[in-house]
């Protein structure tokens, strides 16, 4: 008889809808090491979870997350909130021995993030931080590229994550856009992202020179319940000040001696979903674009002299990371696809009792990181990663 | 309580799979007039029919599509087969009343599609043929924009579906290679899915001048066994000759006075899956890359004098056919989506007692044209369609 | 003393001023084998042909071609003329033992080509027909890895040249939109440029099926005094027939068994010059595309397994054919350096007493190709090239 | 009769060539308001200074520059020389009246360029400096459409320049490796171009903070005879200490609220002259990639919802800046044009008594922003410019 696994889900709305797809999708494709059972659905407004829980398949509803958590059938807890939420939710997951499937960014701040990683420890629960695009076929090739050599000693890591949703002034202020709800603007939200990626495929970070700005200081105050999916709409004449920042560029060294920069932005007009790297080192080099998702741009040294150029891997392969469990070469897979790679992994991890990354000690590293860029902001001089 | 429709599919291959998928998922990010259930899966091979069954969670299987077909349990025939099964599947299943939704190519030849066609309207079943490529949202987009008169009075047509797997002289001689399987090669596979698109989107073809070839004469006996997903190997030394063309080539006029050209190989080094359109008009312009599906090259000669270009439409905002249900803008969708949103009109069209494009009648109109394109290929000169 | 050619040109307009740019640049960035001294420059109208013989140099004028083709002072005679006036220019210039730098196309027939090559022949002069393309680095490079084996058996070319001038129906009859004048429209101007570059680097053709229209059956007459880079006005409210061609289509069989399509046209709304080629052979691909003129795409399949894919060469590096006579790699060029490399292989030809091509015998292949062609095209059927 | 100006250029390397063919060319292609003689050559070794001068036309040569520039018939000096030897050229050049066509970077340090700035102006000559990109015709246009309020308010500026010359640890420690022939590495090269480009199009930086290293310490020493064209070779085996930077990356702030970030590097493997901007205002977008420098992407957020995206304007048509003059919409132009540009505005400023941007005034601002640079980078904290 085959071994399942109860996973109760926290949040229903975008990353609600993206999770709850990937496990249902996983065990299609994949063989997985135990079948994953969608078994409570948890959020707070109980007409909109039944909806939710029944689009979904998930077979029952909670609506106190303590009561969840407690659940004696649950395996996992799957905490698909905003930041805010996750150090508390977390915490109790953990106490209670429930693995932990944790949307990023990982917690407000590091102090959080460094108590949320000991609880796991503690608990020896496999703990998973959802930064998903370490598990897109492309960047999995990239990374695999870079380990068998094929890059060389890298000089440099180059990143943009590049959105413009909020370029119009008339844009409300939403919870992403207050500081106390959300700690920090893009630096949290995008650049957690760039980091995860710069430490999965250059290394450790050691120094941050920072700059943030605001572009537009009040917007009129949201109507909180139209937030999902960025459709968010104001409610009367009001105003508030933004208390995060719209921008986040850093520059930074590696410990390894390369050094990179990282740019995120929610006022890249035209961008919408602009993840961009580029990898330059000495044998070689690799360029990506998350609109783009499915190439990876390479370029080889190696290649003769003359006949040297940028060329385009269409990572639809079977050779390629994850893709023999897809369609044939040149079918081309989209966003929603590494989060049911990232399923399959974490369900592999609990089942043969090892960890997976990126988990809460890489969300934790990376918070530094991004405090650390804070800091330099605010004082507008270098910062040494502890 | 909700309605359902049982469906019953033939076929546990490649496209087995993509049906599979398509019935589990249209539900979960669709407002599906009716629930589709996944009642009966049907193939040759009992294990392999029990292990494809219970991955993808059809409840029931059957080895004789007869008795698939003749069961009262069932609304929906899914024929995925080749198309050398679809005629003898369609007709039986179309007068026992159950819908059918069709795998392309639709048949062997025209006299099997009007007969087809025939009894699927004698018996007042919903019919409808996957050609796919339709319900990519830019290529949706694409055809509202024509009809929206963005691109004005169009002149030309330019298509290529262009792919590479039997370059190598070794590929075995697989049922694709052979006519009295295939009825025919790139013309059957790649140019229906080509011309449905310019039917779709251009109109009706009035001529037809072809050109087809064979590159490799002979090849490798297959062992049938292994030819799902273009991976075949051969059995044995022994060598059969290729009975259907290579590639395949023609210019049509269009009844409404535009040209066309179509080119579809499996012998483009290089390119995967790749399926290109230009449309050229007086008053703007359209372009279209199956390996970057979710982009639309746009023209517009009514953009301000020096400010004309080739603009990229990223077709993954809730503006876009069918987008408002995925996810944010900027974030891409894969192959198998189109798959999903055919299901979720064709589930309507049975709700709804309509019918849905492109079907049976579509289908027999392109395998017109087809064999246009063969007889002009071999008389060298222009055929006119009747 | 270094050695000197005379060179005497006929025509003012656009090719006129490419023609002198070249002649005037060759020497400065090529060791050219003999100066050219841009001695003649010669016109119908005195007042147009003074200033442009002054603006670029030419010594002297000639209003009457028959004069400066008589000069003994004179070694070449640079036809840059419209295809009517070739014919009988170039029979002079031969039979006077001049060397011939004509533009393209070579004639308006291939009565006249046959005739132009005999006496060019018979009086031992070096002739070159200015198909500039071959002579783009990109394209040269393309022709050598050809040449090296890098792209194997070459299975298909697919070609385009495309361009959108006369969209506007209120765009006058010029010269070049009357078959008296023109002899025929893109089957010309346009194919014969993409024929010569197929001779070039697939191989001779064996047969054609074509497919011509008009989209526009009637212009205004055109004031041609303002006919120069097309940007041409009407006359008055009368208009006349077109009487070539508005796009020319056409399949061909190489006589080495590679495939081959053509489109040419004047109706491809937002392309400018857009010349662009795909070549797919048994070990790689190339292609090509005019606005990009110093890129070539290559792949190859002798790349690793899943490290494959489209690579863009900048063929601007030392490398590259003629550019270790340029600029530093990544610097680019730009439409008018194929001019300049044509002279300098022209004067080269000239001085060690080799021939050249392209030159009369292919402007007459090119030709037959195009003749045969719109035969095709009226005839319906394919044309076997003799 | 028309008006001369009788110029003199010291420098016969790459910038020797690339000056004098802007010299040529200009009066052939544009309207100049007078005519440009090549007068004197001057370079230090006779025997590459006669082949020089014999090659591009100069009329005569000299050896000592103190003796060109002294010559009373000399209207423009043209400093082609690196930047070690502008400062001593310049001063003696403006106090002799002559009128200055300089290369980049400026000088070796602002104090220099300071001086350079004052006796230019005391001595009412014009004063050119070459950041020759800001007259290529698609930055050209950038800027007119930032003018025209196409853009908006500028939030992003976002600035690479890229090349790969020195990856390889055996390229040789050439003068622009030492501080003390070169001042600094890529800041000074690269950067000055960059924040050329920031100044003309954003507007004035106000503060910097920046990152320096260098991968590479120590290299063989040059054989200075070969460092023509980065084609230096090494000569023994002896080995010296690398200077200067290998890479400079900066974040600044711009006087108007704006944010920006410059990366100049000699590591990146695989670009050879890739400088690329991307700037995002409240209206639109602007990309820019000089390796397509005929390209300019503009997004809109003025289009029609649902049809925004960004648009490749090939700027190649007559209502492109300089266009006009060169060949018809779709024949590109290349690296060298831009300097025929510099060249006709020069001689328009000289004739019409006007300045001409970017001069002096604008080079020392840009080495202003250059040392705060490297004072950032050596301080680890943020730099306000004065």
């Amino acid at each position: 008889m085959e071994k399942q696994l109860n996973v109760g889900i926290v949040g229903t709305k975008f990353m609600g809808k993206a999770h709850s797809n990937a496990w249902k999708k996983a065990p299609l494709f994949f063989d997985v090491s135990a079948q994953p059972i969608l078994k409570v659905a948890c959020g707070r407004h109980e007409a909109s979870l039944k909806e939710f829980a029944q689009q979904w398949g998930w077979q029952e509803t909670e609506t106190d997350w303590k009561k969840l958590v407690a659940r004696p059938d649950i395996d996992i807890i799957d905490i698909a909130l905003p930041q805010q939420l996750h150090y508390e939710v977390a915490l109790a997951a953990a106490k209670e021995g429930k693995h932990i499937f944790c949307e990023k960014p990982l917690a407000m701040n590091s102090q959080q993030a460094e108590e949320m990683l000991k609880v796991c420890e503690d608990h020896k629960v496999v703990h998973y931080l959802n930064h998903n695009y370490r598990r897109t076929p492309a960047v999995a090739l990239a990374k695999r590229m870079i380990d068998e050599g094929k890059i060389g000693r890298i000089f440099h890591w180059r990143c943009a994550y590049q959105q413009d949703w909020i370029v119009d002034p008339s844009f409300p202020l939403t919870w992403q856009l207050r500081k106390e709800t959300a700690q920090a603007g893009p630096q949290w939200d995008l650049n957690s992202h760039a980091v995860d990626l710069a430490h999965f495929l250059i290394g450790d970070i050691a120094t941050v020179s920072a700059l943030t700005t605001n572009f537009i200081k009040e917007r009129p105050l949201a109507d909180e319940s139209t937030s999902g999916n960025l459709k968010a709409e104001s409610k009367g004449d009001a105003k508030g000040e933004v208390t995060v920042e719209d921008a986040a560029l850093m520059l930074v060294q590696f410990a390894n001696g390369a050094i990179g920069s990282f740019e995120a932005t929610r006022f890249a007009t035209g961008k919408k979903n602009g993840l961009t790297f580029e990898i330059y080192g000495s044998k070689g080099s690799l360029l990506f674009d998350l609109e783009r998702m499915n190439e990876l741009q390479y370029y080889s040294r190696e290649d003769a002299e003359g006949y040297q150029g940028f060329r385009t891997i269409l990572a639809t392969d079977g050779s390629h990371p994850y893709m023999q469990h897809w369609w044939p070469a040149g079918h081309i897979i989209g966003y929603e696809h590494a989060f049911v790679h990232a399923v399959v992994d974490f369900i592999d991890a609990i089942e043969t009792k090892q960890t997976i990354t990126p988990n809460f000690s890489d969300g934790l590293k990376i918070l530094r990181v991004l405090e650390a860029g804070l800091t330099s902001a605010e004082r507008h001089q270098q910062v040494i990663i502890s």
